[in-house]
């Protein structure tokens, strides 16, 4: 994703370079902490191929540095590693051949503390070049720290893939709560029909998909306060909707066929009685908290069960100053698609977002494992409808 | 698919009847006709999933007559064999169990005699039930022939491609024209800002994705007379598109490596010459004719090169009043999805359009395989963005 | 596979002429009346990748005499039609490209009626050319005569394969029965040990893969007369043997599982009563008959359940004097591997058989579906571990 | 692998406990010794199905002797962990469910130090309960020894394929040679027709695959003293022998076809120069050592073209006593099959080796990473013909 017009004209350039230097280092540091729980050989591992191994974040979220500052703009800088560049690219066809994504979980070398040495080497690095930096370049850094935000919720989603599917399930963090002191009530908010405005405007930080705002055409509708929770999925697996056809979409039903879903991830039976692997280990479901880690496909199939509807995007963004949101990145029955006068950048940041537009829908809101911060209402995530490893949820709109 | 408001209040019932007789007896017809110029081996086999054998094709749209009428609806009905709805149902899960769909080109029987055998058997049924139907059943009746008519262009296309990938390249029909008289202005239309109507509204027939009628906002955009051409898409190919990663959806390069794409469905280079499959045989390619069976890969790939876009499904819809269309299926940047308002119907006709809803993209217009009077300016259309089979082609937005 | 010494000295050539064009005319008229019963469609489906249309197998062993006689010996021959060498080559990676395998069944045309033409073509220019061929090339006729009767074996398992896997189950042949009248005695014949001669020896037809006829050491067996029979099989299944993995090689186990196999192919529980498909239609099963249609896999693990084991290929062959054989093919436990001595021919011809001497095991005797006089004793067969469609069966010995 | 003979009779049972117990330390330390290089994050991945992490080859083998010893005769033993049975078990379908083999490189948890306090838990349990083992508990303990020998040759050829499918090809270690100081004479030995022993025989350790020690009748020939060397392995690289089918089986020409080979495995041309990845770190290719890392499809095919053939095993077994051996496992043209009287173990030890006997070749010998005095001349080893990954070699015969 690349960023626009984060950067407001009347900000003294020395303030930006400051403000952007401590968010550097804040940002930087976070990513270690979110680490710190972890054995070495938690860093290592790959167990399908939409999670990556963490020290693959670790390492990839410095290449983007070292790639587009260090490399084309500090002085005779040295490349920490020659064949980093090869290994930590994630996806960027412009930049080059690198690794093929299901092989980043073969790659024992280099350590993880050969990789915490190339973090601060690059750091100590980056520290010294962000004063120089120029406006234009300064937008690409802020755009780098919102990048490794990114990642950070990954490694949170991927530690917990990682450490949940194994047999021993290892709690991650025995302190870690993946439930908000959220308004639970059950009511609906109407919105009216009318011309409303959806899409970023403004200084601040966004990314190239968020523009360009624009006006929309909505019809009356009715969306829920809370999410869905748990103690109404089980009534929706109780009631045999997993084995029903007739609430699902033709691609769904054939995902839930061939990989026995029965239940969302990280759901488990034990003696009658349902468990859910969670960030603090094993633990007796909550019927009160939100269900989460369901695909889009069991989104829609229980907003069907429910005789509702997922909210549209922008039905969502409309909505979304008159409830809570934050708990869970919420199932939207809109694909990814470019906004009006969409543009992709130049170069390989132009890969961020628009080559993505295709095959996925849109998440929007936030989840207790996005970076404090890094959301807003205009903010569109996007996965294939069939993933589930995200602290995804469900919130009903009436037809 | 399933219609709703399609004959009205004021139509005398006899009248009625008699008008869908007579279009059961031409639609029923018809099948055959486009059958004819066929040897009995090629009714049979089932190159890729996608396509089914025609014999399957004469079954199945005769099989949704006896299922949804004959059967519940004609005294004391003997099915013309019991195990037919078992081998001819095509993907209504709630009628129960099926033949898998790549096992079609695996049953050699009923054979083709046996299945004109069924066809007859079925129309001499219908045809005595016909004026005995209720409105609530003359319009399903209705839908009936539609599906028929939607059946008779993937024969044609089913065809071309059992025909086109065999290394004898036998023709269908010298005869067959795949070209209209269209103009073929390179002008755009302006279309400008503000509120439209898009969606079906009236007492024809129509299908109920195409439903209800709303208003959207649009921006201004400007649209292409005429479809882009095969002269212009060997300079793409030319130019080198198909190895250039920056014009392709990131799954559409995907597709492009793991298949070796390098030109659209049924061209052979030649001797330094392109040539194409067409219906009449193998042929020379026509410079100045609409580009057929692209991919929405492609498609996208194309006007990403041509530094365009695709309109979405209400542009065209909008602004197809200002150009002819008809010779080929349009792809548009519109995934598929439903209307405000859109309700599935009670039972196996509700799994018509609505359970496809997701991973697959819009294609409006109409084709020169689309049967006469079948579509219309809000007919949508839907394939999965790898498929090229159909007769598909390509119209460029200005940004 | 490839003869060598099939045509002894003594006799005249001009009656060897004579006895090889009456044997070609009757071979090549039998392959006719092995297809008589079929419907067109049945020679076009290819259901699994094993089995072959029957109307491949009609052109293909004619492309053999046209490749291998007509068109290097019959003067300014002209062939039938320019791609059918590359239609119909099956696997001779040394004449060229071909077809691929799995790509059979696609092919609609030429159709039955064109490649019945196309027999005749050829076999008209063969009864020309047969009378003036040399001493070389009448015992390469032999081996394209023997060829022939090869795929009339195919022909048969490939037909009963197609119906027999066809929802209808219709019968190849109501008066075609697959059981002879053969001893049904239980008891065991004894061998001593000792050095014994196998392989094949003299001036009748044999294949390379039989030569050089050589001493093998056996320690003392004993072989039981007759096949394993139905009723018997019945008690290894009740007794849970397919659910217990003991009994399996460890790739026999993955197939069983992988595959869902609880019984032979063409086993059909209905109501409680075993029935199979023969090619007669649908029976009742004959507790009397010999068990057929089994894998080695399947075939092994009898053995283990029992408490003996299978004959190696030299056991089988030593013994062969003391009991009948030609209802089934019989598997072994010996592995096909070639012979002291073997030697592979030059060009296409030594592609018969030597490349095929690795994962795959032998088999032994005949089977009804096996052209009269077309095995013996020494005659190896060989086929993939977890292969069924052939007839074949188990005949154990004590250890 | 099961033994049956390997402890005298004559032995004082005191003796035998404490030369074991000797035993079981030594070949318990070596497995460290082993992983001594290594990296925590290299014992994690599993980058092929055929390779293990290395913390589970040190988990399993451990397992082992917790499975067979403790947890049946260990007065109120407490396993270390109630998981690690069904973590740990590799194939032994008799004791239970088990991590399929794909998925061990998914697990990071028991980490390395766990996994260390795992071995010396259950070998102090082990070093207790030796001296009191009873004669036929001492030889399962001698067969527990041997297996883990087993797993220590593959372990390091694992530890290779780890770092050797690295981009940065870090050494394992850097003082470790692959070649010994072998006769390099390329003379042949001449063995007589004739009957000959074969198998094991007496008192000494062995598998129930060498048994029972039997005659087999031999041809006459003649087998080199030396292996192939790289330099002759380069000549048939250079030759084309690699894009020619000629030389190769058909399942071996497909195996070239479908994973691009063209070179034996962890051989890399850089700049035009061959290079090959040793366990000692990227290296140019000596010339005159023995290639290494080639299938047996690869073996076979280079015997074809140089108008040799392989041994078969017994032809080796005969012939060992006049050449060196030891340097490399040795492709066989002999199928992994029963010797006669072969008797399967009961319970889980007889899945040891029998069911195996189907679709892999012998291989001969043993080689740089086989444990000292673990092989002997009868030692049957065995792998599916296509794989490299073991430090494999060719002898040829000559016809």
């Amino acid at each position: 994703m690349h960023e626009t017009s984060t950067i407001s004209a009347e900000e003294v350039p020395n303030n930006i370079s400051q403000r952007l230097l401590d968010k550097y280092n804040e940002v930087r540091n976070h990513t270690l902490t979110i680490c710190a729980p972890l054995r070495t050989e938690d860093f290592v591992v790959q167990p399908i191929v939409d999670v990556s191994p963490p020290k693959w974040h670790m390492a990839h979220t410095t290449w983007f540095f070292e790639e587009f500052f260090l490399s084309p703009h500090y002085k005779n800088y040295k490349r920490f590693h020659p064949r980093y560049a090869f290994l930590f690219n994630s996806y960027y066809e412009t930049v080059g051949e690198r690794v093929l994504r299901p092989n980043r979980g073969n790659m024992s070398r280099p350590t993880v503390d050969e990789i915490v040495e190339y973090r601060k080497y690059v750091d100590a690095h980056m520290r010294e070049i962000i004063p120089t930096l120029s406006n234009e370049l300064l937008k690409l850094l802020e755009l780098g720290l919102n990048h490794e935000q990114q990642h950070q919720e990954l490694l949170l989603t991927d530690i917990k893939y990682i450490l949940g599917h194994n047999p021993l399930f290892p709690p991650y963090d025995e302190s870690f709560s993946e439930v908000l002191d959220s308004e639970r009530s059950s009511d609906f908010v109407a919105i009216n029909v009318g011309i409303y405005e959806v899409g970023h405007e403004g200084d601040d930080f966004n990314f190239d998909n968020e523009r360009n705002r624009h006006k929309v055409y909505l019809q009356a509708f009715e969306i829920q306060k809370r999410l869905v929770t748990n103690e109404e999925f089980m009534r929706f697996i109780d009631a045999g909707a997993y084995q029903a056809s007739k609430y699902w979409h033709s691609d769904g039903w054939a995902w839930v066929k061939e990989n026995d879903i029965y239940a969302p991830l990280y759901w488990h039976k034990i003696e009658g009685k349902w468990y859910r692997y969670a960030m603090a280990g094993l633990e007796v479901i909550d019927p009160n908290a939100p269900v989460t880690h369901v695909s889009m496909y069991e989104a829609f199939a229980y907003a069907e069960w429910a005789g509702m509807r997922l909210p549209t995007e922008f039905e969502w963004e409309v909505a979304s100053e008159h409830f809570q949101w934050g708990e869970r990145w919420e199932h939207t029955n809109s694909a990814y698609l470019p906004y009006p006068g969409f543009q992709k950048a130049d170069g390989a940041i132009g890969e961020y977002n628009g080559k993505f537009m295709v095959n996925q829908m849109v998440l929007r809101g936030a989840s207790v494992a996005t970076p404090v911060g890094h959301s807003r209402p205009t903010y569109r995530n996007f996965f294939q409808p069939n993933l589930r490893w995200q602290f995804t949820g469900i919130r009903l709109c009436k037809r």
